[in-house]
């Protein structure tokens, strides 16, 4: 692999270092695969006129790698993989890492050099807040990293460490020109503004260029959404990385300037609904492939929530691996066919009607000489939605695709579903989505085509669950905005009853609502995992406890 | 509330102090309850002649909070709760509260005399392994305290203080006469033997004596077991408490001789066996009597997992709040309803039997059209176990029983059950005992009475899941010796493949058994709670992605 010495395009002028931003996508667990991806980025962007390769916060065995990094084996497969990168020559690469001494194991980036470790640099601030649990695996790095090349100081940095003041200014005190960071952030609405906001005030702060790399695609429930920066000594960005897909950026640095090569073309930003919208397709996507499933399966309603999640799996998989079931039972509207129809047509994917009568009616037999002749209560509504979930999961064990739940946060806060029923699937699409950005979603869909593919009438009549006559949302739910707006305030911002009140809602409704989240999370408990795009998503970001006996108010 | 001075008990003689060690259980959330509950607690102790009483770690609130420490209006609950404390006169109150102010939020016992507060001491090591987050929740003391109360000076730690050396070595040199150690250290096999040897050990080394209070009760998959005791400088045990039920130990310490006033009766050492039985029950218990459940209802099959639930549940919660049922299909044997009946006439619970050929037919039915006449494989077999879910929760949903699940860890590790099938349900009593340790603890159930309340032929008969003809679960699995061998070195010793079988293990079977392991993941993440009884139970304490390339080998 030696470099090819007659391409002209190899030799950069000699005042200016050209970074490679390898904003990739690095499987969890993978270190062998992870390492032959790094072994192609370097020798690509090396052909491309590259000086510096940095890759991702812990690229080498993917983030977040949870309880993969107790394995005794990690070391001894993390030595093997940066050993098999060391015969790459002429380019510095900078690889995030596991590193495990005896001093501890460790955040880390290693400087790779022409078949040598000039060094490595451990991550000084370990975030366990949120979906975070770093400090569960990692020890705190103590010192700073600088090392020179091409006439320019790089400093390191991982993530976390730039959002604290105190690293950043130590890399400039120890002469630091440029800082590199490391990043493997997830998404969530609003954050690319966020990061930028941050960079722009540290690289000021300092008047230091910044070099900020972040992961891409789905694990699990998060998505790591790109975006990855050059952000000049004044806080502009010279250049931004498109978002939520693959991309080698590479960026030059005038040496003595600090600052970047003019970009040819800045990526659009995405609208809100659009990066969230982004954000549900790769989660989507990217959990399904590397499951190894053939395809998915949705139960249609013929409502929007059903309508939306059909239409994500199309963009995030094509049509012919999507399957629609119209599951019709007795309370099912003639609308709620004739739309479910309409949905699946327009989306031009496989469309099944499955009535549920016989399911149904065979349950209620077993059941009725243990039940009888007890008046009918929400238990008639959960067989119904159990019987769905059983003809479903039959479909999928007999067919091989994954069952997407269809569930929106609205619902899964307040319990509005039944366990083993709608909720039975191995991933809810919608599950981080309220309600009325369900609605905001689905609009955003709509207008990307000529052609609506969800009919508008699924969008405008009013929600139900179909499970008795007349049933609406609206029977036992507060109108979705007020209950969004409750359920925002005490979910996402944990804000406390008194609070929520005092921001203008009507305290009965509050209490009822704040009843109805604390008693269904044995619900959320077993319900599926879905892709995080809030400040505080259901799942390993909102960690309580099923025996709470904390008082609404007190 | 004055002391009553006419009670010549209430005078201790003028060289001796006396300890109160409140084990009790203290709910999770309920902050005003569980100081009512200490005030009790201190009147009946200072009634006893106690000078100093003390709590678990963390009483007030209860252990694990979990996210409820983010909640705002924690910091004045909690300082409400403490004040309504202060008018409680001579005797000292150690209380573990959440202590937060503008350093931080700290895991600390607060010194209560007298309506003052004398002071507060922050915990040192915060665990942030296993089944703990402390670190996301909490900021790190970084002092000693020791206070001087009737002549000694008290020094005080919590729970993973004492497993480190540096604190109580800080103690003795500040001058501390004794150490007390307020704890909420869950159950697991065989830790009431380490605690004992860490006290032993750490009063030696120091020639301290300590007195160590333990919580007690479940707190959803976390059992605290008491067992708190007084140690002497020398070493030995002067004082324990019986495990898994609330005490109010009071133990005298002579002043000057580092020595406490010998015990009345030592209470009896417990049986491996006999204490992860006692666990099971008392995490059952406290589950459905904290969630508000009338009741319980299992699935019987006739088998040694579901006859071993009943056994434990009757126990929990007696005979007349546990709810059997038999659901017989096509390949139930005669001999299984016949032990299923048996069983639940030995222990005298209610029995019904609910045959679900028409639940299952009317399934069939429904997808027919859709199956085509494919041949049968797993879905039919998994159709029988939705069924069963489906009659199980509907009868919960009828009569506001709680459903148990009777899976076992070596199934839950294997993914040798059917997710919405035999694994919905509330909570898997179980969840954490291994197919091996199930037959130890019926045999030990059955030893305890006269007549075996478990029939003989239920433990002796091959286990099978009885879904389709003459199956049995060793056609797809290995010996549950070898199997459950197999598992305890993967999952509780985090062993690798090439370890496990340098132990002796069939190469073709530990891979096969490691990938099975891997890939059911995602039914353990949608699996109900249950009792945590191993160094390394499934939830909380076993954080793997679902999205999981780690190579069995590499």
């Amino acid at each position: 692999m030696s470099k090819d010495t007659d391409n002209p395009n190899l030799t950069p002028p000699p005042n200016t270092v050209t970074f490679a931003l390898a904003q990739s996508h690095f499987l969890v667990g993978d270190i062998t695969a992870n390492a032959e991806k790094m072994r192609t980025l370097a020798l690509q962007a090396r052909d491309q006129g590259a000086d510096v390769i940095v890759f991702p916060e812990l690229a080498l065995i993917g983030y977040p790698p949870q309880d993969l990094l107790l394995r005794p084996s990690l070391s001894g497969r993390v030595k093997s993989a940066l050993s098999a990168l060391s015969d790459i020559e002429d380019i510095v690469m900078i690889v995030g890492y596991p590193h495990v001494d005896h001093h501890g194991t460790f955040n880390s980036a290693a400087i790779l050099h022409n078949g040598h470790q000039k060094g490595f640099y451990h991550k000084q601030f370990l975030p366990n807040y949120g979906v975070f649990d770093e400090r569960r695996y990692f020890d705190r790095g103590r010192n700073q990293v600088l090392f020179d090349y091409k006439g320019i100081t790089i400093g390191l940095l991982i993530c976390e460490d730039l959002w604290e003041k105190g690293p950043i200014a130590e890399l400039k005190k120890q002469g630091a020109d440029i800082v590199v960071s490391l990043n493997a952030s997830p998404f969530e609405m609003e954050k690319q503004d966020n990061r930028k906001a941050m960079l722009t005030k540290r690289s000021r702060e300092h008047n230091l260029p910044i070099v900020y790399i972040n992961a891409v695609g789905g694990q699990d429930d998060l998505v790591f959404d790109g975006g990855s920066m050059a952000v000049q000594a004044d806080g502009t960005v010279a250049h931004e990385a498109s978002r939520f897909v693959e991309q080698l950026l590479l960026t030059t640095l005038e040496v003595g300037s600090s600052k970047f090569d003019a970009q040819a073309k800045a990526p659009l930003t995405l609208s809100r609904e659009s990066e969230i919208y982004q954000a549900l397709v790769v989660g989507l996507r990217d959990y399904v492939y590397h499951s190894g499933f053939s395809g998915v399966l949705i139960g249609l309603s013929g409502g929007i929530d059903s309508a939306l999640t059909l239409c994500i799996a199309v963009d995030a998989l094509g049509a012919d691996k999507v399957y629609a079931v119209m599951m019709p039972y007795e309370y099912t509207s003639k609308i709620s066919l004739e739309d479910a129809q309409a949905q699946a047509r327009r989306l031009n994917v496989s469309y099944t009607v499955c009535p549920i009568f016989d399911a149904v009616e065979g349950i209620r037999h077993t059941l009725a000489p243990l039940f009888n002749q007890s008046p009918a209560d929400t238990t008639e509504e959960n067989i119904q939605a159990r019987a769905r979930g059983v003809v479903l999961m039959a479909l999928s064990n007999k067919f091989g695709h994954l069952v997407l739940t269809t569930g929106n946060k609205s619902e899964l806060a307040v319990g509005y579903s039944t366990l083993y029923g709608d909720m039975a699937g191995g991933f809810d699409v919608l599950k981080d989505v309220y309600k009325s950005k369900v609605y905001d979603l689905a609009n955003y869909r709509n207008r990307l085509e000529d052609t609506p593919v969800i009919p508008e009438r699924v969008i405008t009549r009013p929600p139900s669950a179909e499970l008795r006559p007349d049933q609406k949302d609206q029977d036992s739910l507060p109108d979705y905005d007020v209950l969004d707006g409750i359920l925002t305030l005490y979910i996402d911002e944990d804000m406390g009853y008194q609070d929520i009140i005092d921001k203008g809602f009507d305290a009965n409704i509050v209490a009822k609502i704040i009843k109805m989240v604390d008693n269904s999370e044995y619900k959320r408990r077993q319900a599926p995992i879905g892709t995080k795009i809030s400040h505080k998503a259901f799942g390993r970001e909102r960690r309580y406890p099923l025996v709470n006996k904390w008082s609404i108010n007190g």
